[in-house]
């Protein structure tokens, strides 16, 4: 009880909002669970296109419905012609995730029946979205370079193709799984900020794509999404640092904040930060470890300056471990946040479906908060309005 | 207590989330204040960018301090060449919702300095959202219509300006006048959904905005901004019935909603609602009452309908008493959603700036609730994951 009661101004922390049937944490554990399946279990086994099934429909999908979404999502890779052409007029300095939300309502506008509001058109937009936010991030990356824009290609799988249209070479195999993986990892996180205002957006019955369009704005908060590109500056910026400990001392002397260190969610550790930390070694032992060492570094220190200060439970997070692993792809800072979006349409997908189409009895359509009102007062007539040259 | 103890599916109905100090309704005595003034008076006495500023900057300015800020819109309005360029490319049936969400996140890329995080910086471009909404809605309109594009005269004030871009011609004075009080009405409104949804966004810490287009993406809803549109779309249907009191006790009978009654926070009445009805009186007597005639003979049907059904408190709401207002000035329906956006930024704005800045001891910086997770679950080990040849 008492968490309910004290709930203004504390970001609905701890708060229960509404019942959801798509993914599950155990903060205490250190558990996530899409639908059913551990993470871990859907990182070794799985693909992103099929978890992203997993995510959207509920259940996994038969050989003949996963052989028909990853068709459907291939079919649905290419960009409007007219999206293409307004990318190559827009400043090449823009910010991706600008250019990201941006897009999204273009995609609306590109399909004919944007009116229908069931379940199958939702679904299709999904397809839509998943299949084309990659070929996006790529687009622009391409174009702001100056260089020619990759198309996709029907033959490559999810990630196989972000990286060809990106890189404009086929990538390793090996690298282009790891990536895959990646984007399993990032696909959902149940009522996480982006998610939450997905959902929030659609509850007015706005469309699909207006509720991704909200995701990606607050993906895009250093807070949120935009953390792991802020770990990777880090690390670039200590890269020919000697006393790494020194350095992660004198932060924490000061008050100030390492990136990549705690969850609002969990208490002993994110089990996508440990998968993606066991992946980073391994790429490490292959490619060479001076990222994997640095953080390394910065992870033992922080970590025991934690424990001098008595300050348990805090663990380096999803952005503290993927951010490394991007830079080894090859993946710019600047993309690393849109890589997370890339991954996480699918979940922000599936929860916009729940949230319009789950039947919970007596729920209210839209979410319509209240706040205390401890602004300028003069009773219930309100202020004397003085025309301006009668004002002190 | 009751109301907090069942907070789950309840769209945070009655739930207080923040302290604000920009603007407060009264729900019972159907009172809506803005920094202290009631709307009234403001919408008796004030402009829409004086408004905008007592929005903005907590109280009414000087006479130095408004001459100031008008000019700083003023010259503002103009968008910058490739957002015109993109606007040329994209369907013409586009929703200019969609239009309008797409084109924020394009401002911000027009912004050099938009790494700056700072209280100017964000009130900087405050003041760009207010000056190019409405340049944004005409530009769109001309150019969806095949019609020269009308770049906005820096001697117009707000609400002249915006008819002359969109109509090509200066309008009656008295009408201008009527527009700016409308949008005086609509641009704050608490902690609505869309102003929810920016603030939630911004408090990740991404940009202004993100927020915005967020906002935008949410009122384009048919519960929230959308259904000002539906209204006329409504009373144009009616427009040759003449057994209007009968279709109304059918749509009743038969369980059916019509638009424009209602509202989640006034229980008495919405003064919104009040002066946008004596307006329409106003206009009708100008300008021939049809719309008006049948508006009134849906309200009285209606609530003569719901108070024999025992149901009291129901009252016509903004959206049924600004459609005909907005359908006599000659907006086009599917502008009169944008229009609510191009008044609301200024509250968005504020909102997202309280959100920023506003010093609140211990508060938490991203919203972020918890789900109940009732989905698929077999155990803290997860349901046994099977290739999809194995599957049933």
């Amino acid at each position: 009880m008492t968490e309910e009661v004290r709930i203004k101004n504390t970001g609905l922390r701890g708060v229960t909002v509404a019942d959801s049937g798509i993914s599950f944490i155990d903060g205490e554990k250190g558990i996530l669970i899409y639908r059913g399946y551990r993470i871990e279990d859907l990182a070794d086994h799985s693909t992103y296109l099929e978890t992203a099934y997993l995510l959207l429909h509920g259940s996994l999908p038969s050989a003949a419905q996963l052989s028909d979404f990853m068709s459907r999502v291939r079919a649905a890779r290419q960009l409007p012609a007219f999206v293409l052409a307004s990318l190559r007029l827009w400043p090449r300095e823009a910010s991706p995730m600008d250019v990201l939300q941006a897009c999204v309502p273009l995609l609306a506008m590109a399909e004919d029946t944007i009116a229908a509001s069931d379940r199958t058109s939702c679904l299709s937009r999904a397809i839509t979205l998943v299949a084309r936010m990659p070929t996006l991030v790529a687009a622009w990356h391409r174009i702001r370079n100056g260089q020619p824009v990759v198309p996709p290609d029907d033959g490559l799988d999810h990630a196989v193709n972000f990286l060809w249209m990106l890189q404009g070479q086929i990538p390793d195999a090996a690298m282009a799984r790891d990536l895959d993986v990646c984007l399993i990892l990032h696909a959902d996180h149940t009522f996480n900020a982006s998610t939450f205002a997905a959902r929030q957006v659609v509850s007015t019955r706005a469309s699909l794509y207006a509720g991704v369009a909200a995701g990606i704005g607050a993906l895009s908060g250093g807070l949120h999404g935009g953390a792991n590109a802020r770990v990777m500056q880090m690390l670039l910026e200590l890269e020919h640092e000697e006393d790494i400990e020194g350095w992660v001392r004198s932060r924490l002397d000061r008050g100030e904040v390492i990136m990549g260190f705690g969850h609002a969610v969990y208490k002993t550790g994110d089990p996508r930060a440990a998968y993606l930390k066991r992946m980073g070694q391994r790429l490490a032992a292959q490619h060479g470890g001076r990222w994997q060492e640095i953080s390394q570094r910065i992870e033992e220190a922080a970590l025991a300056n934690f424990a001098a200060q008595g300050k348990r439970g805090i663990c380096t997070n999803v952005d503290f471990n993927s951010a490394p692993v991007y830079y080894l792809m090859g993946i710019p800072l600047d993309l690393m946040t849109p890589l997370f979006a890339v991954a996480r349409v699918a979940g922000w997908c599936a929860h916009i479906m729940e949230e319009q189409f789950a039947d919970v009895q007596g729920k209210p359509a839209l979410y319509r908060p209240q706040a205390e009102y401890v602004g300028e007062y003069c009773g219930p007539m309100g202020c004397v309005y003085n025309p301006p040259d009668r004002r002190g």
